[in-house]
């Protein structure tokens, strides 16, 4: 038998996630996790704990595996150069990983490749801070180019004095444009060594507080003619960039199209609905692809599939919120991390298949939000591309424009 | 947090197939293994190795979880009641599950419910096989009551000296009418302690040398009122019975109904279809019934999904095969229980989900058989219930019954 074995360094949900496909394609999976309760640690009987900041740990976890990939973008990049050069396959590779690391060379990248980016800068001063502000207008976002993930290193500044701790760090910052979007779309694309690209549908996102927190598939009325040009636009990154393994492009619906917003170079939250709602799911793709093996179809095999987070609140005892939640819905699909519960965290997802993505989100959400103890009515204020934009039904004046 | 741990006695196929569902679901999951390299091994953190048959190995494992539940139905009955007395759930229990463990009992409940049995005796002697080979008639089937699956323990008997060496051994024999079957069928139930039920479509299935190879969900062009029939009928006996978890009913289809053949209670071979077909797969519905939480729903979620099993040719690199099987056909599923190679071997299976069975049962048959490395016509004989008699399509003397 010659069934390879994967490594994923870290030991998140993501991690988890990829362990079912794994195990139906037959290959070895192997987890090198930052803690022993790390969520990842409990379904493979190959669990490393160690620090990927250490290149003596990467290296001693390569030789026991045949590729490695990643739960996260956090690897730095010159070990990943160092076990690429000592004969370890790294897949996405650090050349392409930078994209997903760096939010200064991500737009640089996309200005290159010509794809629709806002007006951006990279800001040292104040000085620099303030000219870009007069160009492009406050607020705008600033952002760290490294490190950040869900919101954090994220800022809006409505004047140059907002941005005086960063700045006392003496490190370049991403100054954006602050995009007037319709609501947030993201799609996902697999490449794998050998070049072949498959995409999946468009989807429309919510995020609220910086976390993503619902995805509908595919976006609900979206032009035909932005979904083939977004499609097309990810798989031109996906090669220009060499990516290998699956990749998320998260991007701002306007008036007139989109805006990239953000690359992410791993199955992503904004994919999950794919494993129940798509024929090849982002997590065996990403497997697929990483192992060089030929890429399922991505097609959606229902006309809608719902994803909403279950995001903690102040209820340790998730479990018992099933009894409801699963007599209430029996359609209900429960993903859930095995991670203790802090208000904000991603504990778990749920997906619901069907026909009408408004019927659809009504249910996911309260199934979320029961099994969270969340308030079942927290949902979005329609002026901030609030989870009615992502049904597209231009009730909002911003929701007005995607329709022109 | 409160989730509850699964313990899985036996570490094959069923458990390793269990494991997704209990990652989704967020419960722990624990293997008591047969050996270090039993296939269950990989996919857990929680990997006991011990007999089943040795009675402080199962205490001790019962120890560290909170429901057990079974890949095999081989763990004696006294042990299981000697935990369940000693305050750990059993699912199923042992006065459910002796109904999968003995045939001889079996058929006498069957009988008891007035389901729809061959003629059947109980022989231990030379003599009382031959009345009842005079009575039903030659060929008749003999069968151990207790210890067999894929077709290990039951032999086609055309006199009765064929039986001479298992009646030598002085244990009492299970003798069966030989039916004269169209197909054979199967159907799926899922029941739970607090008494909830799910069955799943009826499914045609082709055994080949007495091993399950391919199953067709639903079954095609199965007379509506017959399906409801069986499916009342599989309630009934999962009631009366009182099961916790699945069970299989597998069943021959006559001329003017159907038989039963044989029980199995835990996930089995004829649901495999439902991991991609079904909204709730028997492996996640097998779990949230012995954790006694609401079940999911049963239904297919495509108009057909058809299972072919990859059984072990000559050829050890299965592996291999994934570069042509994926790249000839992107939805294809597959699943493979990471085992050795042995001929005839269970080493994984194939699901494909679409419109029209008989194009879905020719690309499963190429990819199934396209991975194990075997002929890929050795497909059926109609005279014995061959794979076209599954599609329902009359094109044999014996299918013609199923048309009247």
């Amino acid at each position: 038998m010659t069934f390879p074995r994967v490594g994923v360094i870290g030991g998140g949900q993501l991690a988890r996630m990829m362990a079912p496909a794994a195990e139906a394609l037959g290959v070895g999976f192997h987890v090198l996790a930052e803690t022993e309760t790390a969520c990842a640690t409990e379904v493979s009987a190959h669990v490393t704990v160690g620090d990927y900041r250490d290149y003596a740990t990467l290296k001693a976890f390569a030789e026991t595996v045949d590729v490695i990939t990643f739960d996260h973008e956090h690897v730095p990049a010159e070990h990943l150069r160092a076990l690429a050069a000592a004969g370890h396959p790294c897949r996405p590779g650090p050349e392409a990983l930078i994209h997903a690391q760096d939010k200064l060379v991500m737009r640089a990248k996309m200005d290159e490749l010509g794809l629709p980016n806002p007006r951006w800068a990279q800001v040292t001063t104040t000085e620099a801070l303030a000219a870009f502000g007069a160009e492009a207008g406050f607020p705008l976002i600033l952002k760290t180019p490294r490190g950040g993930y869900d919101g954090h290193g994220v800022r809006v500044i409505h004047e140059p004095a907002e941005a005086a701790d960063w700045l006392a760090e003496g490190r370049p910052l991403l100054a954006e444009e602050k995009i007037d979007f319709t609501r947030e779309l993201a799609v996902m694309v697999a490449r794998s060594p050998m070049g072949q690209t498959a995409v999946w549908p468009v989807v429309a996102t919510y995020q609220q507080d910086g976390i993503c927190k619902e995805a509908l598939a595919p976006a609900p009325g979206l032009d035909a003619e932005l979904a083939t040009q977004i499609s097309a636009d990810v798989l031109t990154v996906a090669g220009s960039l060499g990516v290998t393994g699956v990749m998320a492009m998260e991007m701002f619906e306007t008036a007139d199209g989109y805006v990239v917003n953000e690359l992410a170079m791993r199955p992503h939250n904004t994919g999950h609905w794919s494993q129940d709602g798509a024929i090849t799911s982002q997590f065996e793709q990403h497997l697929r692809a990483v192992l060089d093996l030929p890429l399922g179809d991505p097609s959606a095999h229902a006309p809608a599939t719902v994803m909403v987070n279950v995001l903690g609140a102040d209820r340790d005892d998730l479990y018992h919120a099933y009894l409801h939640v699963m007599a209430h819905d029996p359609q209900v699909k429960v993903h859930m991390y095995g991670k203790s519960v802090r208000p904000g965290r991603k504990l778990g997802h749920v997906n619901l298949t069907g026909e009408d993505p408004a019927e659809l989100l009504r249910r996911a959400r309260h199934a979320a939000d029961y099994i969270a103890g969340t308030d079942p009515n927290p949902h979005p204020d329609l002026r901030t591309g609030g989870a009615e934009h992502l049904l597209g039904g231009g009730t909002g004046p911003a929701a007005e424009g995607t329709r022109s």
